[in-house]
């Protein structure tokens, strides 16, 4: 029987590799019980607000009625069947619903289960696309610093590879360009312009507007602009990875609105289930279908995941779609988005922060600290902010946040306050 | 409003990219509306029986009672949370039971979402293993036409390339064996040899017993069992892919069951979750888990999908192993193992059939045909399949069923009869 006492702390350790976790220096992982809304509750109800909406994932609240509703009818329906030679409503739905409102001029919607294979997909459309046409185009083009999941195709394009020694040997080859701000921006576009003559790269991956993974980094419009303006000309796939930028986070529907020059893909996760259940979609133009669609058996896209167009995945993402172009939730967005930008202007005086940043629902500012003095400084921040009741998941000196639209103006302050409390005693 | 009246057919052709298809070639993708035990309902409500329990997933029969029901309990509770840091009760539940079940002395369970992310990380595990102790062992090993899932990493150790060609380039160093017959053990056994001496194996993946897309084909248990034993020797890290085989399908719960020799890393999906939600598992001892467990950070395992551990998946995995355990779940394996017994016992006397096999629930059969005689069989036997009210989908000259374990003797027997018309009209 005494087996059966041991808590669930004590069995997870136990039993539970966890995901980017050393286990040896990362501590007990802490159990959480439910979640409605902006909140999180731990075991013994204690509330915490959901300040990165679980991996910008539960952006319509968590738990939301209307998403449960949809599922809840579609899995007393159609569970999954085989999406190859089968097709079923919630499918076509959704990808007639995405291609409405997705920019450019995205023409078909191809299904998988998360960030990296949606990547992995858009990755082997760029090289397959010229492979079928004949032309030897080897080489990829990618952001330093950028992320695009963890297989070994999306690692290989991500730059933020601290931690891939044990892989690099295995990577596809990838070059790299800085994300271009205002001062390097011509530099940028000079070596993309050396690389272009090459006539090697076959797509160009990016987070379009907003890296991430790297610390929310918020970079030139118009330089990226102008670098998918070079790459169009010279027929390079350029593939937007709106995995974390999608569905509302910048303000607007997709990061790729703002900008004229359009992918040719789109990668898109995350929130587009509303936090319910993994699905991806990887959207691309018709040039690009068109190049795979041939009597030759063999120039088709040969991929293929069991659960592609999971159909409970797909009626959570159709109705979260409708949710997002809301007023409740287009308001939510506007609420936020004016919440940081006052935070922003108060926290741009404060003499121990800098490069306070805000797009969109997305906050961020870096600690004026030298790098050597980081140490624990990361556990500290994110115990610091657990003790006042926010989850944030601080990257090294940069501490952001992201909340759910439905947060409401008093979890927003509380979040704020927490930020200003724990940059205050660091 | 004329676009409103575009069918479903229509709207899927003008919206979606299926995987695995050619569809130029394929002809429209057939809608399904719901699903039932073992059957699939078109619109019309016309029944088929679902022969190979979508991809080996629904193997409880689709939208079971059971499964729903704690789907729809968990979804109101607690959705999706971030997995690093945080842990919660259905994934430790699942953790404790799956081990509990598994062969070997699995000791860890760390969570993806399909069968390709699952293999890469039996694959990173592998490669990193012999990093974190400071050896250089940069090559895998793999059956030839094996397959293990189509991003990079696992695209790279799928012999079963026809359709690879575009990325072949940009694959890891694998090496390559025929499976083991009893004709050909010896000399399999003795390029293994060959092959170990150089010492740069890092990980030998393999499906136990039987590779599916490679058409069923079940291979030497004894010869696999001599081929573990080498590599262990040699410590090369053994990664069963046990995403097709798993939970029941082979008349064990695990293909590995049958086994002396024990992988150091099990891959499941697919019928992890009972063709509910998409997930997928990879489960390694308590060696694989000590060489990343170290005061370095980055002897960790730096991998992770957003919705890791989702919970709604963990719930229906946790309740489908119950079921699994069941006796009425037991006494139909053994029922569809006995039908194909008798069955192949029967089809072995045909004139126009070879090589029938049968393993637990799988069944298959070849054709004897010409490989030049091919042309549009498979699409006619497909057909042929569909409409007597069965979904069988041939490989090559391959028929093959794996029925789920709640199909009745009745459904059964129209399986049997079906591959019987269309084999004799052939």
């Amino acid at each position: 029987m005494s087996m059966q006492q041991k808590s669930l702390r004590e069995k997870d350790r136990e039993y539970v590799w966890h995901p980017l976790t050393q286990h040896k220096t990362s501590g007990e992982m802490m159990p959480l019980a439910r979640a409605q809304g902006a909140l999180l509750f731990d075991p013994k109800d204690k509330a915490y607000i959901d300040g990165i909406s679980s991996w910008y994932t539960a952006v319509y609240g968590h738990c939301h009625p209307e998403i449960i509703g949809a599922v809840r009818a579609q899995m007393e329906t159609l569970d999954q069947v085989v999406f190859s030679g089968f097709t079923h409503r919630p499918a076509v739905n959704l990808a007639e619903k995405l291609l409405s409102v997705l920019p450019g001029q995205m023409s078909k919607v191809f299904y998988s289960d998360n960030g990296s294979t949606a990547t992995e997909i858009g990755i082997k459309m760029a090289l397959q696309y010229h492979f079928n046409r004949g032309e030897k185009r080897p080489v990829l083009l990618a952001f330093e610093e950028g992320f695009h999941g963890d297989t070994f195709g999306a690692m290989s394009v991500s730059g933020l590879s601290v931690y891939n020694g044990p892989f690099e040997d295995f990577f596809l080859e990838v070059k790299r360009l800085p994300v271009p701000t205002e001062e390097n921006k011509a530099e940028v576009l000079n070596t993309a312009r050396t690389l272009l003559a090459e006539n090697k790269l076959a797509g160009f991956i990016y987070e379009p507007l907003v890296q991430g993974a790297a610390g929310m980094r918020i970079y030139s419009v118009s330089g990226l602009d102008e670098l998918l303006g070079l790459m169009k000309e010279q027929g390079v796939i350029c593939i937007a990875d709106e995995v974390m930028t999608g569905f509302g986070k910048t303000g607007e529907l997709f990061a790729s609105s703002r900008l004229r020059n359009q992918p040719d893909i789109i990668c898109l996760s995350k929130a587009l289930t509303a936090g319910m259940v993994p699905m991806a979609v990887t959207a691309c133009t018709e040039k690009i279908y068109q190049a795979f669609y041939h009597d030759e058996i063999g120039k088709g896209l040969f991929h293929g995941h069991t659960y592609t167009a999971n159909p409970l995945a797909c009626v959570a993402a159709r109705r979260a779609l409708e949710l997002l172009q809301s007023t409740e939730i287009q308001e939510g967005i506007r609420r936020i988005r004016t919440g940081n930008e006052l935070f922003a202007a108060e926290m741009r005086s404060h003499p121990k922060v800098t490069n306070v940043r805000t797009l969109g629902v997305i906050f961020a500012l870096d600690l004026k600290i030298e790098m050597e003095r980081y140490g624990d400084l990361r556990d500290k921040m994110y115990q610091g902010f657990m003790e006042r009741g926010v989850f944030l998941r601080p990257l090294g000196k940069t501490i952001y946040t992201l909340p759910p639209y439905v947060t409401t103006i008093d979890q927003l302050e509380a979040i704020y306050q927490s930020i200003r409390e724990v940059v205050d005693t660091i």
